[in-house]
């Protein structure tokens, strides 16, 4: 949590000598004070990543300024860069269907400021959360979804995520499989939250093949949608330990804490640009 | 998870030979059906513990029956016993101060039946929640606690839990040091979540003292209240990684999604009837 | 740990009243002293597990007598029974390739008696460990596994293991894939540790697999063999978490503890006989 | 793990501008290739904190030289400043008394290269493991310690470790407390593991008071040994769950576990220069 203003900075690039010098050396002839600083080098993929916090008011300009003087750089490295300002706050689209726990849990977390978000709207196929919804003075977009109307559907969906000037979508146990052309057009802009430890039991009713299988853990995973069902970039799991007198019904109810907090913890790292893509990888800086 | 109604015996007596075959017996012979059933001999206090849940509709007879008929028993073997109906919802009073994560937890299990409890009521020593609380129809009393008035505030939440007919107190993450009257009054019948894994860091701001100590994890403690202050039985704990660049808020943060996880693991147990009190430790067959 | 002798009784059979009463009246008749019992209804098979582990000279008569008393209880309720005594090791014969993590854990466990068993023999397919393990006075056989020879080599394997008169087969990271004849001969008899968290990566490189696809956590199973690869009834298995930042090499070192310690912890349950088949799945009363 | 030869690089000092850019600029300008680097500012004791790798072949110069011509960076940045070369291994002396799951487990380590060490000797204050030890070709001392010789025995420990040329002395369940003289001697060059979640349970008998506490999960620190005992800087730490079924003596059989895996985590982040003390904190850069 950081009380004070910031800018971050986040950049990946082909690995080479010289990168952190040429920028920390741009950041201290502005007196830039850093706050926090990761790197990682891909050997795997010959690229570097890092991500860069710096107290805002150290720098003698503002957040338009400090992208123009840093596109130079970006351009010599080859640098796939982004600088945000932690006072403009993300909006963060909520899709729901009829399990409230990720909802709730999500909501407490924004009435608390624990995550630092706007939530423009909550949308849903179901109408069961309106009044909670709105309780909260946060707008509620019902949207069904047939097997007919899908592609109206998905369209009705996009435009109110436009309207509501959406930076990310989040899939909070949203029952509905979105259409190719809705993940598509937000790469790495939407969020899910899978009840399994991907990549085991891909696809539906998860706990159930879990239980078949006879696992002695469950897991959840948070990943970026792609147009192939439970394929994306992971952002954030986690296990929980079960046993032989645990019924489907129990592995739904103890999967129900970890996906909530696997979800809210992908979600901050989200919001607080701590994601980098690899490939259908993820860089997460913690 | 139980769709089924069913009736649970729970007791302790000291250990012996035929405890098992005596209330095996007892039951088969009423044809009773056993779902689930648990056994803890405890070498230390040489002490008996079993918890049986049997199908209400496999058995002849009903609550009254069940527990007249089963009295002998529980003499001959001077148990400690007691038995429940799932149809009778245990009634869970809360109390709450200005931290919402733990109360929307809660009130999310509630609404969604994964905890089967009624919520006859909140209390908190502050107004913030009212429209929260009201806004799921359940009543809300705000009953200020300041030096001057302990005496006369605690005498409030007593009369408002019995009017309540409250089975148990639930402190979620209530900011008060409840009067060891109050403590004594309901022996393993208030439950705390606090703040750190016990005993380490008692008292006040334990995160701080955490952070002091340079530890690489924290934790939370379900325990119940005792008069004296963080030292009753333990119900529930667990822990979470931390690491250097982690600050005191932080650690609240982290420390704020093991609280209400480990509150609600705890006060399932509880309303249950899986814990078992052995003296200052506890007996859970989860 | 139970410094005493014990005799463990267990059984699963077709679930039904009066199973219990049964079996604790017999014990009790015979005053026998109860350690510890535990019992699952599963509700999917219908059928009723127990186990019960009772002080041996609490009964009046020896191993043979009790088993020749028991049988007309398992034939009544048609159970598959198995009463054991602690005071007769189990006798584990471990084969192991070229790393010698598993290896290592396994004698000193064996050593400092925390795994009460005998190892009447090492066997392995590469000669690396012959003076490691004959230092401890444990006979090792060098058995070469290649594309030619395997026919003749799984029979040696299994010459020595019935030689050895073993009661359990343990691959500490074996890499060889036992023939299908070998697997069935030796059902529940042949434990395995799987370098992944099953169902996920299945077959070869699975650390390989799990980096390739950015999971943010490795695992690894231990299971009873069965003809069909890596598909065999699950009895253990754990994570632990990896970041961004760790390579193969750094995943392949952080799996080796756990799979050393999932291999051990499997290895206690089973020769302790706390693990029971159901199906392809496993009852492990812990 | 690293195959290619690579210098480390750590420093402390007090927090400013420009310190990455100061140091990643003599590093380029150099021609040296980063591997891996982590930074820490800590705004408690307004500190900062790094650690570079840099892979030895990129730069023109030898250890030597680097040391040489970085020497008036860290003099002008006051910090408090080390060069490790990853061909020079660490001498690591093990000391032990009657338990052999760390030794055991170090030797494993140590045998597969896992860990990058040299033992150049085993002392012990009992004679039990010197066969063992030296069947892996390393020296073993016997250094009986009792009421009376304490002085006797800490001077020729102190001897051993010099004559060995010593980096860090491991306390593997070495069952004496050192003088504060010979702690004094190493400051963050002894290491120690402690069988419990300290703070909790300083002293004697960990177990045996987490039982009596009734605690859900026991632990293990891995601490840097000062003259006040287990309140040394914490390297790593862990837990593991229990139950009230289980005995002191099963909580020393999980806990040893816990010990050797954290021991182990421990040793490595020392040896691999990714812990710097921040008073009594440590910064574990992973």
């Amino acid at each position: 949590m950081h009380p004070q203003r910031r800018y971050t900075l986040t950049a990946a690039c082909p690995d080479r000598v010289g990168i952190v010098a040429r920028v920390a050396t741009f950041i201290a002839d502005n007196r830039g004070w850093i706050l926090e600083t990761s790197h990682h080098a891909d050997s795997d993929t010959e690229h570097y990543f890092m991500r860069i916090e710096i107290k805002a008011d150290s720098l003698p300009f503002d957040l338009t300024e400090f992208r123009r003087r840093f596109r130079p750089i970006a351009d010599e490295f080859a640098m796939d860069s982004r600088i945000t300002d932690s006072a403009v706050k993300k909006r963060v689209v909520v899709l729901v269907s009829k399990q409230e726990h990720c909802l709730y849990d999500l909501l407490a977390r924004w009435q608390s400021k624990e995550l630092e978000i706007d939530i423009p709207c909550v949308i849903s196929n179901h109408n069961d959360f309106r009044g909670f919804v709105e309780w909260h003075g946060i707008p509620f977009h019902h949207v069904p979804v047939t097997a007919e109307n899908k592609s109206a559907a998905y369209a009705e969906v996009t435009r109110l995520f436009e309207e509501a000037q959406g930076d990310v979508m989040v899939l909070a146990r949203y029952m509905q499989v979105l259409s190719p052309d809705l993940c598509a057009r937000y790469p790495g802009r939407i969020i899910n939250i899978h009840h399994s430890f991907l990549p085991s039991f891909v696809g539906a009713k998860p706990y159930h093949q879990a239980y078949q299988r006879g696992v002695k853990l469950i897991g959840a995973t948070c990943h970026y949608v792609t147009a192939e069902l439970d394929a994306g970039p992971i952002i954030e799991q986690d296990t929980v330990r079960i046993d032989h007198g645990d019924t489907v019904e129990d592995l739904v109810r103890y999967g129900k804490d970890i996906e909530k907090a696997v979800l809210a913890r992908g979600l901050r790292y989200h919001v607080e640009d701590r994601v980098l893509l690899n490939g259908n990888r993820t860089v997460v800086f913690r």
